[in-house]
């Protein structure tokens, strides 16, 4: 039976990067592992480890997507949460046999290998959550 | 320095428990530990575990509460995100010196013993960030 590891990841998404890294890094005191720029994303995102988990800071770098857009509307805020999945395909299908509504029927796989899919707000009552699975050793 | 230890917990407002324990507990297969009245908070609160963390599922019990009025006007969604933090005065006179706005200016205590304070979403770019210190042996 497929089963939830831990929370990965919280993405919040910001309008003004290093405004935010003053607040989640330099008063709160998170280091700051990385920023990287995801073009397939059309975002910059600043990665702060927090135990086994992150915070991920997410700023769109175009105005067309649909980060940028949920921007505009509801303001800078909690975008998603990331829960690791140990099968995620097995998941998406206990998830659909209960149904549950999916962004993405099947796993996507992201450039760097990992697979992920997002469940629609509509099943979870209002909170975008995202599922990983990660390649494990 | 004050140092922030790891998630603790994200809390999601409902308006109807038993349909997000669908979602939570049923699909995504994530144990329920417990259901909790909290006449304090004017709200019943269901806790899911996810490895050093917790998902809440918070359910405001009045209309009257500051958490009903944002269920209203916001709808059921991520609420806050709670940070455990190792010395949480210490935090507290960190990021006062840092100029972030908090809810609570000293930490609070919890019926259970537990310290907690709440940041204000202004100076953290839109979430409501929760931090709590916890008696450790």
């Amino acid at each position: 039976m497929p089963t939830i590891r831990r929370i990965d990841h919280l993405a919040v998404v910001v309008s003004d990067l290093e405004a935010s890294l003053a607040f989640w890094r330099d008063a709160l005191g998170i280091p700051l592992a990385e920023v990287r720029q995801v073009p397939a994303e059309a975002a910059e995102v600043a990665f702060l480890p927090v135990a086994d988990s992150e915070i991920e800071l997410v700023r769109p770098t175009t105005e067309e997507s649909g980060l940028a857009k949920y921007l505009v509307k509801r303001g800078p805020g909690m975008h998603h949460i990331c829960l690791e999945v140990d099968d995620l395909a097995g998941m998406l299908q206990q998830l659909k046999a209960k149904g549950i509504r999916l962004i993405n029927e099947e796993p996507r796989v992201a450039t760097d290998g990992k697979k992920y899919a997002f469940i629609h707000p509509e099943s979870t009552h209002g909170v975008l959550v995202e599922l990983y699975e990660l390649a494990r050793p």
